[in-house]
């Protein structure tokens, strides 16, 4: 870890360098001995390179696990990646961290990036620690490879096109009520908000497949505008097709509510309709459900249809946290 | 700008995403209205990043000017790049801002990122906006390039080798002592301070020059403390010889406290004996003063010296921001 490191409480930085230096796989990390790293882009590849932050008290509860904590930082990075088709190399984090943070937590949160960089086939390969007057802060910028000019576009989805989405949706946001209301079940539910799993088998196999896709952590709704947006099209989801998990629907969730709920981390993404057959076959492949939720047409902006083809009035389209 | 953009206050943040994304200059970055972005490094090159985040009230001050703090955060970075011998190419940005910061700050802040994009050849290449109830907080991943197996490492210093530092020292720290007194002048200090100078061209012709380097930020002999210990040797760091501006002596600066004083953003390095020709050409080439402070010998640590070649005792090496 870098610079800053040292200028606040010096003993317990070391400490933290000598916790992530093990995860520094790379070579080219150096073990987090210097001020950065290298890497090398294999032929015919190219980088592709997604930041985000989670801020404690808004991405976050204080009282979530530290390595659950330290997977979602990363893994809601990951899943920028899987909806572009890259493949993950490794990643940097930038940790702003309270007084209050003692070591034994962070060799929990330590732990949890040890996990995922199993899971996930990637490295540490640079980071930085500093002292904070306010919330845990965990910035993390993931890199990944792509075969040039392979990146799956938000821009790309053409009238005619099939809209897609991975998993169930309004999860995780369900998960995030229970966990306000100090529920501890349906644990799956928390898990989704938790631990959201990147789809990065299904988005490598969808280069060449889908013509648009981005993650959905915004809310469906919100995140499909996104595509309608940048693609000059209009997208009509059907609320009756919106995968909704299990759990969810003994709570009694409802799809126009999970259709702007945040936090899903799951692939949406248009391709042609003659398409379907190699989409069905790459779900398969990666294990994950992948469900047709609509079309894209002419025209602008996101709607959602009830069973009759009408449109469902929606107040928001994102979900905020306040 | 992604995800966690919109989750909280939605307008807002779509506002800032509109402001930045002139600085998205490069094609790969897709005017930063996709997940990610791609970056090719051209043939017989790698990749150098690394990540450096500032946090308002430990690297800043609140009341420092919005572009200067936008500079900082971008030039610490590049002072790790510039150290490495890489050429920089652009850097990703993850905002955390409390609710008070508002439009025209933000305008302020895009307005010195531009600047420092234009002086140093760099885009932006990628971001993320979140909310947060803490000090603002900005997180910078800078990416660089280098020929393969060019990046200088903090690794290489040999017994015989001559020490060098860029520029002066101590000049930062008195500007932070000028700016906790509300003192206004000497300006170039508090500049030191706002504004380091990452000493970008010196760190390219310093390539199969410098044995080791490194950028100082914690203090010149807690950063040589970095490259003794790595490269397995002993540095001796000789006080009469420490570049100190002439204003930081006017105000009665003395040289070990400039030793010890962070947020320099120097270049220190070492180099064998027969390189001293080839370093001045360097450093002239660059603009920048460079000057052989100390030499490099066998077994562990740093240490300075006063005139008669005793070792001066120093209670604590690095700066401490509390």
């Amino acid at each position: 870890m870098t610079s800053s490191s040292s200028k606040t409480r010096p003993n317990e930085f070391a400490l933290i360098a000598r916790l992530f230096a093990p995860l520094a796989t790379l070579p080219g990390a150096f073990g987090l001995t210097d001020d950065a790293a290298t890497i090398a882009v294999p032929r015919g590849h190219e980088l592709v390179v997604t930041t985000d932050a989670i801020v404690e008290g808004v991405h976050f509860l204080r009282s979530d696990p530290p390595d659950t904590i330290a997977q979602k930082a990363l893994r809601v990075n990951l899943s920028d990646l899987a909806a572009k088709g890259a493949q993950p190399v490794g990643y940097l984090l930038a940790l702003s961290l309270p007084g209050r943070i003692q070591l034994d937590w962070l060799e929990t949160f330590a732990r949890g990036l040890a996990k995922d960089q199993r899971e996930f086939g990637i490295s540490l390969i640079g980071g930085d620690t500093t002292a904070t007057p306010g919330p845990l802060t965990i910035a993390v910028t993931a890199l990944g490879i792509v075969p040039k000019g392979r990146m799956i576009r938000r821009k790309g989805a053409r009238p005619g096109d099939l809209v897609f989405v991975s998993g169930t949706v309004g999860d995780a946001s369900a998960g995030l009520a229970l966990l306000r209301r100090k529920a501890e079940t349906p644990r799956t539910l928390i898990a989704r908000y938790r631990t959201p799993t990147p789809r990065l088998l299904l988005g490598m196999a969808l280069r060449g497949i889908a013509s648009a896709a981005l993650d959905v952590s915004d809310g469906l709704l919100a995140d499909l505008g996104h595509i309608a947006e940048v693609s000059h099209v209009r997208i009509s989801v059907e609320a009756d097709r919106l995968p909704l998990s299990r759990d969810l629907r003994r709570l009694g969730g409802d799809p126009v509510r999970a259709a702007t709920a945040g936090d899903d981390y799951e692939i949406a993404f248009t391709a042609p309709v003659r398409k379907s057959a190699a989409i069905a076959r790459a779900a398969a492949n990666a294990g994950v459900l992948v469900t047709a939720i609509g079309r894209v047409g002419k025209g602008e902006g996101v709607a959602l249809l009830d069973g009759a083809g009408r449109e469902i009035a929606v107040s928001r389209r994102g979900y905020t946290h306040f």
